[in-house]
């Protein structure tokens, strides 16, 4: 089976290299962004083209949201599987007479962070049986996490994802401007992070939750409004309104 | 040295467990709660009361930053250390004529949840050299991390701690709300949180940061705002436009 992967960024990136780790070839890297390929194809030996779009049996477009419609145009072959990666988006946006499906793998990517693929789950949805094997199978190589999943219930994976992720790290973000601003290492706050993950494991966040909010600490609250300003004091009602909600206070 | 530890919540109950687990004597842990100042007693075998407060060389108060005042005027013993465990507090909120410390654990701490203490800052503050030595030689028995910490750093670092931990729990229960509203078991979730986290140790937060707000990938981010409501839509809202500000998009 020929596979090609179109994009050259932090999700295409990491696709590549899980499948080449495994030893399943890749046909060839496609992409805008010739820098960036050039360094992907260089570090993992493939070949690649920012003009030509190799004819292939599976192309897996691992490109922006807004721009996966767009690039599923430049495969004009019929007889052939079109994969896109995004949690969002449903597989008919895909535009051609290629049978269609959707490769959603569920983590962060960033080049410079190495990863487990073995970890990763990757929620699949095609137009029949056979295709789902297929990806099915091609995934399992990569990940010991394989689920079949509808277009309704992985927007819903992504948004919980938005949150349990994107929207953390962002807080982190935020947190390190807070800590930077007063010169306090922001590594002091790195073994309260990761206790912070550990508890979920072994209990529910909703029972794990601690903090002047959910003491429903008046002075404190009071207190942290005045040391805050802009989109961090933004930051700080809306979550110290959602948290005294969830908990009635 | 006589040291006796006050309160009976999650803070108390590790400061015991972390003393005892070090051989460190406790003569007494006093609270109002006899429930949960037994049940602690018992599984760490000290003496407790809810009435008699022990005689003591040093008393910590661990509990809610709205009791800590109205707790310290219990203590009418004027030869003796007295130190609290809040991160936002002044040592001078303390009623006595006894001396006044801080003694601020940069955790979060449940009860049914193991810690390794070795790895929590203890950040202190006295009226004395003396005493300053006294609580770090105290804290260093139980941890590899003890710093000294005016009441000024020590709002900053409590307020990035409700951030980089209150919060982020917080977005975990509102992330499993969502996935539980669609049957999607939260669990995988697990490896895309650790990676998150696992990320900060090698890249700066706001290097690490992905998602449809920090890729402005508009149609996304209407598509989410039609799934959610309420809290949720507050705090979706707001994470977007912070993270956009801060990468000026």
């Amino acid at each position: 089976m020929q596979i090609v992967i179109i994009g050259s960024g932090n999700v295409a990136y990491h696709m590549a290299k899980a499948f080449s780790l495994k030893g399943i070839p890749l046909a060839q890297i496609f992409g805008r962004n010739e820098n960036e390929l050039k360094k992907i194809a260089e570090e993992l030996n493939l070949p690649y083209s920012t003009e030509r779009l190799k004819d292939a049996d599976l192309y897996i477009i691992c490109v922006s949201d807004h721009s996966v419609e767009e690039v599923s145009k430049m495969i004009t072959k019929k007889n052939c599987l079109v994969a896109h990666t995004s949690g969002s988006l449903p597989k008919e946006i895909l535009s051609g007479e290629y049978r269609k499906a959707s490769f959603y793998p569920l983590q962060t990517f960033s080049k410079s962070k190495d990863l487990e693929y073995e970890k990763i789950p990757f929620f699949i949805e095609t137009e029949n049986k056979e295709d789902q094997k297929l990806l099915s199978d091609l995934a399992s190589v990569v990940s010991k996490n394989v689920m079949e999943s509808t277009h309704e219930k992985r927007k819903y994976i992504h948004l919980t994802a938005v949150f349990a992720c994107n929207f953390v790290n962002h807080l982190f973000s935020r947190a390190k401007e807070i800590s930077d601003s007063q010169e306090i290492p922001f590594d002091y706050f790195l073994p309260l992070i990761d206790e912070t993950v550990q508890k979920i494991y072994e209990i529910e966040p909703k029972m794990a939750q601690t903090g002047p909010a959910v003491r429903n600490d008046v002075r404190i609250l009071q207190l942290h409004e005045q040391l805050l300003k802009d989109e961090s004091l933004e930051i700080y009602k809306t979550m110290n309104h959602s948290i005294q909600k969830m908990y009635e206070l």
